[in-house]
């Protein structure tokens, strides 16, 4: 089978790989319909990801058919359409007996990681039953390959952490992918106002089509006086940074008002500054973690409902045999105007 | 009357005063019968709170009787056993709608700061029908004037916002009154271990006889080690940062178990780090604020069901003509064993 790979060099190139064989009783083998290529996939490629293993199949995103279950698996049968979930979960261990499935002591991260993932045209998913949720007919793949990470991180991490409710002002600091699945699925909670900050034009207006109120260019780092102004000085009730850098947390604690939250769902890379001198007496509540994935069946029913349109995040399309120009264009994605890239069968 | 007073020069003595007068419609005056020196208190006459008015009267915590009333308060009389709460509210601004009392835009932490306190015979309180609660009878005052402050500050800045759940694992970072005061109504949620942290002998003696399970001494900087060695690594359920230093912060990041809370409850005078590097993915959330005082009224239905003794904290008690020596003995803590120090009509 086509499979999409990097090495201990750091090369990565579209190879032939024998397809995948069911290990555990409670494996499933999934035919991949669709996948897409991730920010974490492109740290990966940067090297900055200390836990992959090299000669790993990337890709942590898809959705497919259920090609061959264990003889453990009970929720799940051959010819079933399933979403893949980013995390692997098995679902008896303490963690997950918390439902914090993220945290799964015998999973977590692991497809496209420390075993071979879905950019291929088969992947085999550990702990098949807790870690694939059942996708209706009556939705396009474009749709539910985003159900796999991006929504549920935005969803979850970002505006369930953050405890968004009705009425609430919000600002987003970074409108890549996950920072636009925040915005939109944001507005299952109808805040009063959404500013939008980044720097890339391009983004701004896709924040702006997808529900926010205020873009806010950041280009010369003016973003938290611009809000403090709009806001009289008083800030935002619910911070969500997804840039994933120190100046993404420095904004967020200017951002926050007395009382509000910050929802951190940026992959960060280096420690950064608490003003614990100033935040002390806030009264303010961060929150920052890994998605569980839980909330995935809601999100589907949101899509069957109208309230959500995840397809409007993708960009560019690609067949499987392209993964590499899949790859570049994302890698290049602000000249390409690129948001979500998929490749599919 | 009697008044305790720090000067622009930093000098602080008891002085006689005039006795205050009601100056707004909203204010009572309440004649002291018992009030207790605060670790803020301390830091005033260090010089390290800025918006400590010189020549005010020290004090915010107190329990008296209500002597006089402006024409708009309704709830209370003269002769009513009050507590005076820390943190004064106007209960109608923005704020205080959302029972955000500690973040009040037109009152806040006022007494002993702003205007004239309670370390004196007679203080002024404003906004009374917000910022007082009715005293039973058959309460202590040496019970009742812990609730001003650290009891309400332990129990909703620490254990509340801390998200303690029965069985949980708690760590207490800090021993001294208020970290004790959270240990104490820690116990409300029956937390299945409680370490309880210092480098003091005597206060880990303390935390002990109030319900430590384990205490840890960590003069050789080891509690972190030992508490990871005794949870298998894992850490535990709630942080409740207590000592409001960098240090304390920094061993609350390493004791948190994934999918668990630090309640930061301790003053901070300093930034320090935050290892968003490895915190980012571990689901735990965080908060820090002022104390709103909303709890005193279950904080007093405890101790009428026997479930809370605030007055096992009050290690030494003094006269009024005796504040120099009361502050001195406080300032002195550790050397004079000293937990709360009241001084008495």
């Amino acid at each position: 089978m086509k499979a999409y790979v990097m090495d201990a060099q750091g090369n990565h190139s579209l190879q032939e790989r024998p397809k995948p064989n069911l290990i555990n009783e409670d494996d499933i083998i999934v035919k991949i319909e669709s996948t897409s290529i991730c920010g974490t996939d492109l740290q990966i490629l940067r090297g900055t990801v200390p836990t992959f293993k090299s000669d790993t199949v990337l890709g942590h995103e898809g959705v497919g058919i259920v090609e061959e279950c264990g003889s453990h698996i009970k929720k799940f049968k051959p010819g079933d359409r399933v979403v893949i979930s980013c995390t692997t979960s098995c679902g008896s261990c303490s963690m997950c007996q918390k439902s914090q499935f993220g945290q799964c002591i015998n999973g977590g991260w692991m497809l496209g990681n420390e075993i071979d993932g879905c950019h291929a045209e088969y992947v085999r998913v550990p702990y098949g039953d807790n870690s694939l949720f059942h996708a209706p007919e009556n939705i396009a793949n474009e749709s539910l390959v985003l159900l796999s990470d991006i929504f549920p991180t935005g969803y979850e991490v970002g505006v369930l952490d953050g405890k968004l409710k009705p009425a609430d002002t919000l600002a987003i600091i970074g409108c890549g992918p996950v920072g636009l699945a925040a915005l939109m699925t944001a507005q299952f909670f109808s805040p009063s106002k959404i500013y939008a900050i980044d720097n890339n034009p391009h983004r701004l207006n896709a924040a702006k089509k997808l529900g926010a109120t205020h873009t806010i260019n950041n280009s010369e780092n003016t973003a938290v006086d611009q809000i403090l102004d709009i806001t009289d000085g008083v800030g935002v009730d619910v911070v969500i940074e997804a840039i994933g850098i120190p100046a993404g947390w420095d904004m967020s604690q200017q951002l926050v008002c007395p009382g509000g939250n910050i929802a951190v769902l940026g992959v960060h890379g280096k420690s950064a500054t608490i003003n614990l001198e100033d935040m002390w007496k806030r009264n303010f509540t961060m929150t920052a973690g890994l998605v569980h994935t839980y909330s995935v069946p809601t999100l589907i029913k949101q899509i069957q409902a109208g309230h959500l349109h995840p397809e409007k995040l993708c960009t560019h399309h690609f067949p499987m045999g392209e993964f590499d120009k899949a790859y570049d264009t994302f890698i290049n994605a602000e000249e390409n105007d690129a948001l979500k890239v998929l490749v599919s069968r």
